[in-house]
C-alpha cells in the first residue's frame, strides 16, 4: 500500500488557524435532501423570474476559513461564503455546474439509487447544444463541486446518494441489517463483511451490539491475524480496518458506532508519520474536509499503538526496526505542531521518541516475537493497564 | 486507483517466448505442504550428515523459461532450474534465506495459522549471531524467496499459509462456508463478502449454489450498481469485484468456481489497455507468476465488455469517450502481440479498433445514458445475444 505523505500544501499551513472563530454549524433539523435541493432550485428560479441574477452562496472550503475547536476537539469551517453568480463571466460556468450536479444528485435520490462521483460525472457531461462547450471537461471539475453543494445544502455526499470506491472489513459480536438482510457480524468467517460506501441510517442499521469497544487497525493482513486469533470474541470489541488511510465509509460507520453505541473507539497504527495521521483524521477530521468533521471526527478515539516507546517496552530486536527518513521527520515535525497535538505533552513526548530513537515500526514487526503475539501479549498488555494516548 | 501500466520489461519480450517447451508439470498427488518442506528439510541434512554440499533446486521464475501453452491456454513455467548451494559464496545467502522461510513457513502450519508476507519478513529477520549480519535487510529480498519456495515445492503461497492485504467483494445466489460459519451471499446487503486473500478448500467450501455464471467486474463502484440494481438476483450470477487488477485470492476463487462449480467466468472491464490486461490475467495467468497458472488462469474466460465497438453500438454521445495517450497506444500494441491474442482476428479487430477510434471508454461512461443503463440495457443485450470475446 502506498504511504503518500499528504500534500505538504494542505498540512502545513495549520497551525496559522489554530485560534480562527468558528462558525456555529449546528445541525439543521434533519430536512429531506431532496428538500433542501428543491429549496436552492427555487430560490435560483425566483430570482431568475424576477428578473435578478440568480445566484448561490458556497461557504468557503479553504485553509482561510477552518479552525480547529479544542472544545470540540474537531477542526471545523468558519462562517465566510462565497457568491456564486449566473451574470458573471468568471462564475457563470461553475454557477452552471452546480446547477447540473445539483439536478443530477436530485434524480438519484428520486430514483432512490447511489451512484459514484465517476457516474455522476459522466451523467453531467455534454455539449451545451448548439455550442461546442462541454458541462464539464474532466471529473477534477465536478469533484469540487460535488464538495461545494455538499456544503451549500449541509448534506454530505453520501446523503446525496454519490460515493467512493468501497474499502475495509468489519466483524465482531454485533448484528445489523445492511438493505434489509440482517447480517450477524460474529459469524463472517475470514473474510468479514465488506463496508460499503454509504452507511447511513437508511441503509444501514444496528441491531443487537455485544461489543465494548471498535479496534480500528491500519492494515487489512494485520486485521486478519486479529480476525483468524478471535481477538473480538476474546476481547468483546468490533475489529475494522479501512486499508491504509480509511476511507469516508469506514469514518463514518466508526461515528455512528462511536455515536450511536456508545462504543470507545481505540486506534491501531504503525509507528510512524503516516500512522500518527491516520490517529489525527480519524479523531479530528482532515482539513480539506472540515465541513464534515461534525459527521466523521470521533473527537474521544484514543491511539492505542504502536508507540515509540514499544519497541523497549516490549524488548524488540532493533533489527525490526526501520530507519527514518527525511520525510518522516519533517511530517513528524509538522504533526507535533498540529494545534490538537501541540498542547498535549503525551503526544510531544511520543513523537519527540520517535525521532530522538531515529526509527519507526511497523505493527508486523511484533511478529518478531511470535505470530501472535500482537493479539496475545501486546494488544492485552496495552488494554489491560489503559496504556494509550488521547 | 492508481492504472499503473505493468513494467515494459516484463511483458514486451512475451511473444519471443512464444513456442518455447513447456515443462510437464502435473500435478503431484496432492501431499501435504508441511511434509513436502519436511521431504527438502530431510535433503538438505542427508546432504550435510554425509558431508557434501547441502544443495536446493529452484526452477527458474524468468522470461527464459516461460511459455504460453496455446492447448491449454495458460502461460505455463518451463522446466529449468537452478541449483542453490549452500558452499557457494554468491548463493550460501540465498540458501540460508530459503530454509529460514520454510522454517517459518512450516511453524505456521503447525500452528494452524495464516500470515502475512510482510510478517513473515519480519519473523525471519534477525542478525546472526557473533555477526553484523542479518538475515534479511528488506522484504524485496524476501518476497522473491517466498516464490522460489512456491515453486521449489510447487505449493502456493496460500498453502505455505502466506498472503498479501485482502481486496474485494461478493454477493450471489450461492451458500458459502468460510472457517465453519455459514454464509449466504444472497443476504449480505450493501456491502457484500469481503474476499479473503485465502480461499483454499481448507478454509472455504461451496455449499449451495444458484448461479449460473460468474461476473467479474473491474471496479467496486461500478460492483455496487449492480448490487443495488439486484442484478446477480434477475440473471442468476455471482457478481465479484477485485478493485482494479484482482488479487490473488479473488483469481483463485474465480478458478475454483470455474472449475468445481462449473461456472463460465465472464469480465467487465473498461475499454483501455489496463482493461484488456486485467482480462488477459485472468484469463491465461501472469508472466512473472506463471508457476501459479494452472491453480488460477481461467483459460475459458469471455470478454464481455467493454469493447472498443460498444461506442456505436449503444451510440453513447462522443463526450464521454476519453482519448488515448501515448502510452495507451503502445499497450495496446504490445497487447496485439501477446501470443494469446496475436491468432485470434476477433481480438485484432477489437483492438484495432480502438486504436483507429483513439478514444477510451470506461465503465461510467454508460451513465449518461442513465445511471442503470449497465445493468438494464447494456449487459442483458450482450448477455442475450452472446455478444462477447473469447
Amino acid at each position: 500500500m502506498a504511504k503518500a505523505t499528504p500534500r505538504k500544501k494542505k498540512t502545513s499551513a495549520v497551525s496559522a488557524v489554530k485560534k480562527k472563530k468558528t462558525q456555529s454549524r449546528s445541525r439543521k433539523q434533519p430536512r429531506d435532501t431532496s428538500e433542501r435541493i428543491g429549496d436552492l432550485a427555487r430560490q435560483i428560479a425566483s430570482h431568475a423570474s424576477k428578473g435578478r441574477d440568480p445566484f448561490l452562496d458556497i461557504p468557503t472550503r479553504a485553509l482561510s476559513n477552518v479552525a480547529f475547536s479544542p472544545r470540540k476537539g474537531i477542526i471545523e469551517m468558519g462562517g465566510n461564503a462565497q457568491r456564486r453568480s449566473f451574470f458573471n463571466l468568471s462564475q457563470a460556468r461553475k454557477f452552471m455546474q452546480t446547477t447540473l450536479v445539483a439536478s443530477g444528485a436530485s434524480e438519484l435520490i428520486k430514483q432512490g439509487k447511489t451512484t459514484s462521483i465517476r457516474d455522476l460525472f459522466y451523467h453531467c457531461k455534454h455539449t451545451i447544444k448548439g455550442t461546442k462547450e462541454n458541462t464539464f471537461d474532466d471529473q477534477s471539475e465536478s469533484d469540487p463541486i460535488i464538495e461545494d453543494l455538499e456544503v451549500a445544502i449541509n448534506s454530505m455526499r453520501e446523503e446525496l446518494g454519490l460515493f467512493a470506491e468501497p474499502k475495509g472489513a468489519m466483524v465482531g459480536p454485533m448484528v445489523l441489517v445492511d438493505q434489509g438482510d440482517t447480517i450477524d457480524l460474529a459469524h463472517m468467517g475470514s473474510g468479514g463483511y465488506a463496508i460499503p460506501s454509504i452507511v447511513e441510517a437508511e441503509i444501514i442499521q444496528f441491531k443487537k451490539c455485544d461489543a465494548k469497544f471498535v479496534l480500528l487497525i491500519e492494515k487489512g493482513a494485520v486485521w486478519r491475524r486479529f480476525n483468524e486469533d478471535r481477538f473480538w470474541q476474546k476481547h468483546k470489541c468490533l475489529i475494522i480496518h479501512g486499508g491504509g488511510q480509511p476511507p469516508r465509509g469506514v469514518r463514518r460507520l466508526l461515528w455512528r458506532l462511536h455515536n450511536e453505541q456508545g462504543l470507545p473507539v481505540l486506534v491501531l497504527v504503525d509507528n510512524d508519520p503516516w500512522g500518527y495521521y491516520i490517529y489525527s483524521v480519524v479523531k479530528q477530521g482532515s482539513i480539506n474536509l472540515a465541513f464534515e468533521s461534525q459527521r466523521m471526527a470521533v473527537p474521544k478515539a484514543k491511539f492505542v499503538g504502536m508507540s515509540s516507546f514499544d519497541a523497549e517496552r516490549f524488548n524488540l530486536p532493533s533489527e525490526v526496526t526501520i530507519k527514518v527518513t527525511e520525510q518522516d521527520i519533517r511530517r513528524a515535525k509538522e504533526i507535533m505542531n498540529y494545534p490538537w497535538f501541540a498542547n498535549k505533552k503525551h503526544w510531544q513526548k511520543e513523537i519527540r521518541h520517535m525521532l530522538k530513537q531515529g526509527v519507526k515500526l511497523e505493527l508486523e514487526a511484533l511478529s518478531a516475537k511470535d505470530f501472535s503475539f500482537i493479539t496475545e501479549t501486546y494488544l492485552p498488555a496495552k488494554l489491560a493497564s489503559k496504556d494509550w494516548l488521547d
